[in-house]
């Protein structure tokens, strides 16, 4: 159960990451990396960190998300113009999964239940931002136009209180991921964002084009 | 006392990744996110390398500073001139605190003195380099206009020679991390810098433009 | 005879990595550590991965190679229009040897054909990943127009095959390794690349321009 659950976001994310390729004109090797990269590397970060061997790489079941995921990119290729919204949309599915799943994997470690909302935070976001790194893109996570890292901190935070009130279960954790997941979407949607880093400052003047993509205006 | 210069090390890198992140236009998380990376990146690199579990998510205290920095950042944001400046300001005194303190832990680690002044290097400039390339600009380390890991190797190699002359204590290491402070800030100052990767070239012909910020001219 | 080799494939990947410096326009010591990025990281991410203090932090050897590659690029830096197919060629070098040695030492880790395989591809490909990302350019890997990954997937499949087969022998590696590398660049001479992974797009019509150099064309 808990392996499908992780199968499934990996799934997501490497969708993510192969759409990204297609949107930076990879090709289909490379889309099967980043995909693996997008989809893999958030669990790989909590794991070095937990100081134990990846998960990833004991088991070659692993592998088999990305791949299929390149695969499904490569023929039902969308539309250009839709590729930024769809990377978002499949990135924010994982994000959902995997901030209850790194949350409870720290738990499971005994750690306190601020590392362990930290951790889940890591590898929910990690995966989406070495994606955007190795693409040389700035990362979605900085976005000051929607909401990415609060989400998970939502769906980490009560991840953390359900187990410490014993009512963790599948449904409970279902239930928060797509809490997180819809928290993010509706933040896309609705244009829900978190106050800029220099506080002064209009939001029409940042000094830099920190961003790409179609659906930003500065 | 270790842990207190620490926190301040980290408290000055954090700062320098919030002035980053105000640079750049992105939000108050990512502000978090990107100080806590500067702050705390080198010091994890330097755990993994040691293989042991990155000391940073043992205590939540080390989170502390790079909250700290942001919510600084967000009341005191300084004009957007001045930001790139300042992030070198409070870089380069996280530099010259962390090039002692690393090279101290691979000292008691009982790492060779040539490993032991590299992991205090990485571990001085490993923050800086990972929030550079976090947020998509070429790495102030790069810069051959000002001198950068030069400075770390000088505070590594002056406390790798205190340690085996037995004098290392808090006012000869505190001493060293000022001076490797010193030079970064003189050489930002007098344009010192290291020659070129490329030897025969003139300093004006680099093949692509390496570097962003007001102070460049090329 | 094995550190031999390794310490030729580093010297092969540090060549690119500071040709790279140089082209971009970092200084010498910027050169020596985007050496030491491209020559050692593909080596500490695997060992990394195999829960290991990396090897390469134990024997200050291995910090000569990058020394001398960027000792040498100074000396003999080549005509500015020449970096690029340069750095591809000694990147090509150090791929071949390090898609063989990387599996091999994943295969002495005990680890099954499949994350052997893509050990092997990690230790060849990770070096050259790590100088792009640092370097802020998008990666070679990613390069449509040409064989990388591929080129690496072949050597490490056919380094499984000759352990499992038991005629593994120096000979014999030399000989994948030289295959690898002969793939790699064939494909840069004669255009060899795999599919987009955009499956229904025309070649010609990529969202953004993914490389630079003076070699492509979109």
């Amino acid at each position: 159960m808990y392996i499908l659950i992780e199968l499934v976001g990996i799934f997501f994310f490497a969708v993510a990451g192969s759409l990204m390729a297609a949107r930076r004109g990879f090709d289909l090797l490379g889309s099967v990396f980043l995909g693996g990269v997008c989809g893999l590397g958030g669990g790989v970060v909590r794991d070095l960190i937990l100081n134990e061997s990846p998960a990833t790489f004991q088991h070659p079941i692993y592998f088999v998300p990305p791949v299929l995921a390149a695969l499904c990119v490569y023929a039902f290729t969308p539309a250009v113009r839709k590729l930024h919204r769809l990377v978002q949309l499949f990135d924010a599915a994982g994000l959902g999964l995997f901030c209850m799943t790194g949350t409870l994997k720290a738990l499971e470690h005994q750690f306190n239940p601020v590392t362990a909302i930290l951790l889940g935070v890591i590898t929910s976001v990690g995966g989406g931002l070495l994606r955007d790194v190795i693409s040389n893109v700035t990362p979605d996570l900085f976005n000051p136009r929607d909401i990415y890292a609060l989400a998970a901190m939502v769906g980490s935070t009560l991840t953390v209180l359900a187990w410490h009130l014993g009512v963790m279960n599948s449904l409970v954790g279902f239930g928060i991921g797509a809490l997180a997941f819809a928290i993010r979407v509706a933040s896309l949607r609705f244009g829900w964002s978190v106050p800029l880093a220099a506080g002064h400052w209009h939001r029409s003047t940042p000094t830099s084009p920190g961003h790409d993509g179609p659906q930003r205006h500065f």
